[in-house]
Parts: C-alpha cells; sequence; structure tokens
C-alpha cells in the first residue's frame, strides 16, 4: 500500500522491541512467553532496559505492572497512559499485545526525541498476565491497577504458586494493590492488532474501537437416555446428541440474524462434548458453551431470552430434558470514551490513515482501565485476521501508522484534557 | 400376563443357571466376567458341571467353545445345536447371552427328562468372547466355530496376553480352529434378550428374528477454520461444528425415513468430537462416526449414497471441507433361514406364545452360524429395552416361554431335516 513519510515515529525501532521479545520464547514452541513462567521475566528484563535507555523513570507497581514514567509540565495535571501487554498464550503469537507496548514506549521516545514534554505526566505500561494465565483468569494487571482485582483470585493456586506469590515473583506488593488502585490517569490508550478479518478485507489502516464487547458465557446440558444403537427403533430415542445439534444450529441462525443488526455480535459454540461417546450407544448426554459478545447489551439480553426458549423448544421437540441454560459468566460492554474516540479519529487523518469505527470482539486491558478513566483503543489490521497462533503477523508499516496515529492522540489530548480540567 | 401352563421345561432350573452366573462378578462391579479375564473360567466351570449333570458329553473345541452333547440315535443325520454366551460387557447384565445358554441347557434337560432322544447329534454350547473383548473384537468363538475367524486376529495383544494364548487358557486349540470348521450341523438355534423395546411395548412374548442387520460404520471429518470466537464476523467463518451439526439432523432425518421403509433401519452417531474444544475458538475440526444398521441391503445402500450427498451438500453451505465419508467397517445382513423361521412360528403357536416377526439391530453369534447351516434366532422381553447395564433384567417365565418355544423348534426340526435330508 502507499504509505503516509514523515512519521513522526520510527518503525525500525518498534521492529526492535517486537523482534527482540519474539526472540525470548519457549524452545522449540514460538512465541510463547507466558507470565508466571520461567521466560516472563526475561522479557521484562528487555523491556526495563528499553524503558531506560529512553530515558524513562521505571518500576513495578503493586499489581505487577512494569511502568516507564515522564514527568509533564503540570504537576498534578495527572497521567496519560498508554500500554499494552507483553506476555502471550501458549504458541501465540508475536505482536498481540507486544505490538501496544512496542509503540507505546516508540510514542515515548518519539515525543522525546521532538523535545515535547506533556503538561501531563506520561506513563507507559507492560500491563501483568493479560492473557489467561497458569492461574485460569486474565488481566491480572490492569484489574489491579483499576482496583477491581477479586481479592480472592490472589489464593489461586498452579504448579504450587499461588497467585499472590507470582504477582510478587513479578516484582509487585499484592498487599498493596487495592490502596495504589490509579485514580490520577487523564487518559489511556492502546493499540493492539485487530484479531479479526475486518481492515486487512476492507484494506484500512486503523480501527477506531468504539466499545470491547462484553462476553457471556451459556452452558446447556442436553440429558437424553443411552440406548444400544442397533435395537432401538428410531422413534423410540431420547437422542442428546441430535437435540444438541438443533440447539448448535439454532444458535448459529440467532447469532447471524443478531450480527446484522447495529452493533457487533457474535455467537460460538466453541465447547461441546457427549456422553457416552460410544459407537454403538445412543448419546445420553451433550454439554455445549456458548460464547456470546455483543457490543450493545440489549442484543445479548435478546440473545439470551431466544436461547432459552430455544432449548425449551427443543427439549419439547425431541423428548429430551435440558436445564435451563446457565450463564457461567457474563460481562457488560465497554464502551470508549467518546471524547478519546473523536481524538483518534482525528489523528487517523492528520496522520492520512484510513480508518473505521468498529467493536472489539475480543477483551483487552483497556476494559479494565475504562473503568478508571477516559479510555480508548485502537486496532491495525492483522494476516488473515490470525491470532493466538505461531503464524500472527502484523506488518510494522502498518504497526508504524498506528503509533504515529497515538503520537497526535497523545498530543491532542494532553491540550484538550488540560483545558477541560481547567 | 397369563401364562401358558404346563410348560415342557422348568423355569426354576433356568433361573439357577442365571442366578448362579450372576454370583460370579467382579467384585463390587455387578455383573462382570469378560471373556479372557480371571473370573470367565469360574463361570465356565459353573456351567462344565451344569452340563455334565444333565448328563452331556462336554469338551471345549479348537475355537475355545464349551460343547455339550447328546448323541442322536442316527449317526450321520448331522447335529442340531442351541447356544448363545457367557461372557459379558463391562458392567454389562445377568440375560445377554447367558439366558441362551441356560435356555440351550434346560431344551437338553427337558428332552431327557421326557425320555426324547433325537435322531440328530444335539450340541449346545457357550460360545467364547461375543463381545468385544479385551482385543477389541468379538465373535470369536462362533467365527472359529464357522471357520471365519481372521488369522492375523490371533496375534491381537492386550495386557501381554495374545488372542492366541487367551483361547489356549480357554482350553481351545488355536492351530485347529480352521481344520474343525465344522460342516455337520444341520441346524442352529438361539435365544437372546431382545435389548430394544419392541417386544415389551407391544406385549408380545417372543420376536422370531427375520435378520440380524448389517452394520456399517462411516466415519466422517469435517474441516473448517480455527478462527477468533469474538473478533471473527458471523459471516466469515468456517465453523466445523456448526457444519456438523447440520450432519447429524440430516443423518437423523434419512435414518428416520428409511426406518419407516419395510425392514429395520437405524442410524446413530455415536461419537462425536470437536478441536480445539475451546471456549473462545471457532471449531476447526469435527469428527463423527455413524452406526447404521439394516435389515435390507438396498436400504444401506440408499443411506450410504444420501449420506455422501449430505456431506457434498453441508460443506458447500458451510464454507467447510469434507472429505468424502469413509466406511471404516461394512457387514452385511444375515437373514434367518426361512423354514427354520416357520418352525420358529408354528412353535411359539403350539405354546400359546405371542410372537412377532422382527429384525435384530445387534449383531449375535448366529450371524457366524448362518454361514455354516440353517440358523435363526428368537428374542424374549426385556425390562424397557435396557441390555449391557447392570439393571438389564428379564423375568423368568418369559425366558421360559422362549425355552418352551426352542423345545418345540427342535423336536419338529429334528423331524424334519431328517425328511428333508432323506
Amino acid at each position: 500500500m502507499a504509505r503516509p513519510t514523515n512519521l513522526p515515529v520510527d518503525p525500525a525501532r518498534i521492529a526492535e522491541v517486537i523482534d527482540g521479545l519474539a526472540r525470548l520464547t519457549e524452545p522449540g514452541r514460538p512465541y510463547t512467553r507466558r507470565a508466571f513462567t520461567a521466560l516472563f521475566p526475561a522479557g521484562r528484563d528487555f523491556l526495563l532496559e528499553k524503558f531506560r535507555a529512553a530515558g524513562l523513570e521505571t518500576r513495578i507497581d503493586a499489581a505487577g505492572n512494569l511502568i516507564g514514567r515522564r514527568a509533564g509540565r503540570k504537576p498534578g495535571s495527572g497521567t496519560i497512559m498508554l500500554g499494552s501487554h507483553s506476555d502471550t498464550v501458549p504458541d501465540g503469537g508475536r505482536y498481540d499485545g507486544i505490538a501496544g507496548v512496542a509503540v507505546a514506549l516508540e510514542v515515548a521516545r518519539a515525543l522525546a526525541d521532538k523535545g515535547i514534554v506533556l503538561d501531563h505526566d506520561l506513563e507507559i505500561v507492560d500491563f501483568l498476565a493479560e492473557e489467561v494465565s497458569i492461574f485460569g483468569v486474565s488481566c491480572i494487571g490492569s484489574r489491579g491497577m483499576a482496583g477491581v482485582l477479586p481479592e480472592d483470585w490472589l489464593s489461586r493456586e498452579s504448579n504450587g504458586l499461588t497467585l499472590e506469590e507470582g504477582i510478587r515473583e513479578a516484582g509487585g506488593d499484592p498487599a498493596r494493590i487495592a490502596a495504589e488502585a490509579r485514580r490520577d490517569i487523564a487518559a489511556f490508550l492502546e493499540l493492539h492488532i485487530e484479531q479479526g478479518p475486518v481492515l486487512e478485507s476492507e484494506k484500512l489502516d486503523i480501527g477506531v474501537v468504539t466499545a470491547i464487547a462484553g462476553i457471556t458465557r451459556i452452558e446447556i446440558v442436553v440429558e437424553g437416555r443411552a440406548d444400544h444403537a442397533g435395537t432401538t427403533p428410531m422413534g423410540r430415542r431420547a437422542d442428546a446428541l441430535a437435540a444438541a445439534a438443533r440447539l448448535v444450529t439454532g444458535i448459529e441462525a440467532l447469532a447471524t440474524s443478531l450480527s446484522e443488526g447495529p452493533g457487533h455480535f457474535t455467537a460460538t459454540v466453541g465447547e461441546f462434548s457427549i456422553e457416552p461417546n460410544a459407537a454403538n450407544v445412543v448419546p445420553s448426554r451433550a454439554r455445549l458453551l456458548i460464547d456470546a459478545r455483543a457490543e450493545e447489551r440489549a442484543a445479548m439480553d435478546l440473545f439470551s431470552a431466544s436461547v432459552d426458549r430455544l432449548a425449551e423448544q427443543v427439549a419439547r421437540e425431541t423428548g429430551t430434558a435440558t436445564a435451563p441454560p446457565r450463564r457461567i459468566s457474563d460481562n457488560m460492554p465497554t464502551p470508549g470514551d467518546p471524547l478519546v474516540l473523536d481524538v483518534l479519529d482525528a489523528a487517523c487523518e492528520a496522520v492520512g490513515a484510513r480508518h473505521r469505527r468498529m467493536a472489539s470482539g475480543a477483551g483487552h486491558d483497556t476494559a479494565f482501565m475504562a473503568k478508571v478513566t477516559r479510555a480508548a483503543m485502537i486496532f491495525v489490521p492483522c494476516l488473515g485476521g490470525r491470532s493466538h497462533a505461531p503464524e500472527e503477523f502484523a506488518e510494522t508499516d502498518d504497526i508504524a501508522l498506528g503509533a504515529a496515529v497515538l503520537f497526535n492522540a497523545v498530543i491532542q489530548l494532553d491540550e484538550t484534557l488540560i483545558q477541560e480540567g481547567a
């Protein structure tokens, strides 16, 4: 693609950070650097060195987040923060989270290069354990920074380690997480790869993220009857798989219909199993887990009520028993801050980036930062929409263009928020 | 139910054999007495003692079958044989196979009690390992007796034992199985519990089995694409589960339609799994295994061709790839011998048993005996159609009525077959 030139950021420095972290992967298992595992501190040391070399004052906060700071000209104005996470999923990619940390650092360096000192303090952050970690939960660092990390999570155990010990080993101070919850942040920005196919297929540079979808997980268990597959006539069965198949088809149809509405909507049956799973036995039980994601809460409510009705109807038609679908978890959507979204749109225009507004179907640290400040994020395209896999890829030029958007947005927010605060 | 009285058989003696074998079960795991496991010889010893007490000449044949014999009046007329199997599935029942062995013994005793000596030799048999055993295959004894036991099965191993050694430990002589394949059997009869709900729900006493259904196993593998469940729009997915669900629904509809035809037909998706089976990933792969059973080969051919077309159609509609459905195994149906079926119908009438003709959806030793002689079987009702489970149950009176049917049929066959052979 033809690219805007004379960007205020240096693509080579961004690539150097991404490549440097990519080298710190579990041997033979690219690209794996999970939080709370042996290799994670190596990534942190690499970043710490880079943060310091950029002239930033560094620290680890109580929740184990690595922070680089440059003081602003007007003490007490609050902090403009940028960041993402450096941990990966198993066999995960080189860009998910990492691109956002590299870009945050590059924005700090670009400001310094140009001698720009903000009125606000500037902080860049590598959040601890954004991905589902060995403790089975996600976004430890951003939840902690926002003061919403459930206290009972600290006693979770994995491999003989508690989460409390894990945070301490990462340099945090679990006892002080609640006390250190941030209230001084004036705005938070995050760049992330899209992890979906929309920008690539529409040949766009930047997605300005209107909302992070709420995620609701719904479990359905169908109880049928284990009959002999050869001797039980077709009309006399209570086949749990046949019933579950109708549910899957019905859920897909509901989700497709809702996805044609105004906001982002997806629903996926990702977990599915049957019992006894034997060739010559009519399935007696099926379990399915729906992952539904909605930008608009109303769409989720409609979906959930429709799934309840669908389950009743399928049970009636198939002679199976289905307990009412159970919400395993249920999180609200997080809208992006309107002022920040406008600033991001303007920044895209300023650097010549082709952009659109879109929702995020994936969860991000920004969702927790939005609990304590004006927050929003941008997406850059990634190859084939792939993520959480070794082949995850994003062009350095695309990431650099995103960095330029954030650079412009930070300068604009520094000005706008001071005026607003005045 | 009102029962015919003055039966030529003794229900108490039948119950004593069934109860005696039921006591020989793995401790704490009723009712388990699998072939080639420690408890199986105890059941065999119990039967051997009973066979001898009935005045039968006993032996173990080359394939490990326990045989009790009483010579007929006309040497060279051949053998009328009755039998079934004493081995069980894990957690299996008290009647599957066992009722047929107990009834064969009771017929021999009832003939002796009444001083009836047949023209034919009479043999009763406990076939070795009818159920899928530790070696993963079924009907060892009847395959062996019919001379169709695949030779390479002898080297199958389980728990450090080969099938060859297992047959030898059961008293057989694997090297002589082929040489001893029987060609002298004039007719074979088996009683078995129905393992289905038809007789019970129609309040009938006896099913005269027109055919043992052919079993065809068809595997379908659907290849989709593992996308992020939150970020991939509904219209851009290749969801292997969504495709597989349509297959399950289509297969059920095809089978239901074919089951309304003249012969027995069932099809069941008993094995079903997806990958990666993770809540937040669109399923990339689904595997399903169909167990289809047909009394009429034409129905199976029609089903199989329809499944091929269904798989193509679903792949086209869902954007997934499906390799052509693969026949893992494919066995022809085994019709009952017409002469023997007529004799069985007449025997039912003679003892006042309410009867119907019906197919067997399950496999049985009779299917292999039919390769070397006139063979047919009868069903007796079982509670709720349950089998292969601890709660498997059949009324002693129902089994005794079946024994009376076989008693009459044996006498009739002895006469008819001598005339025919003459």
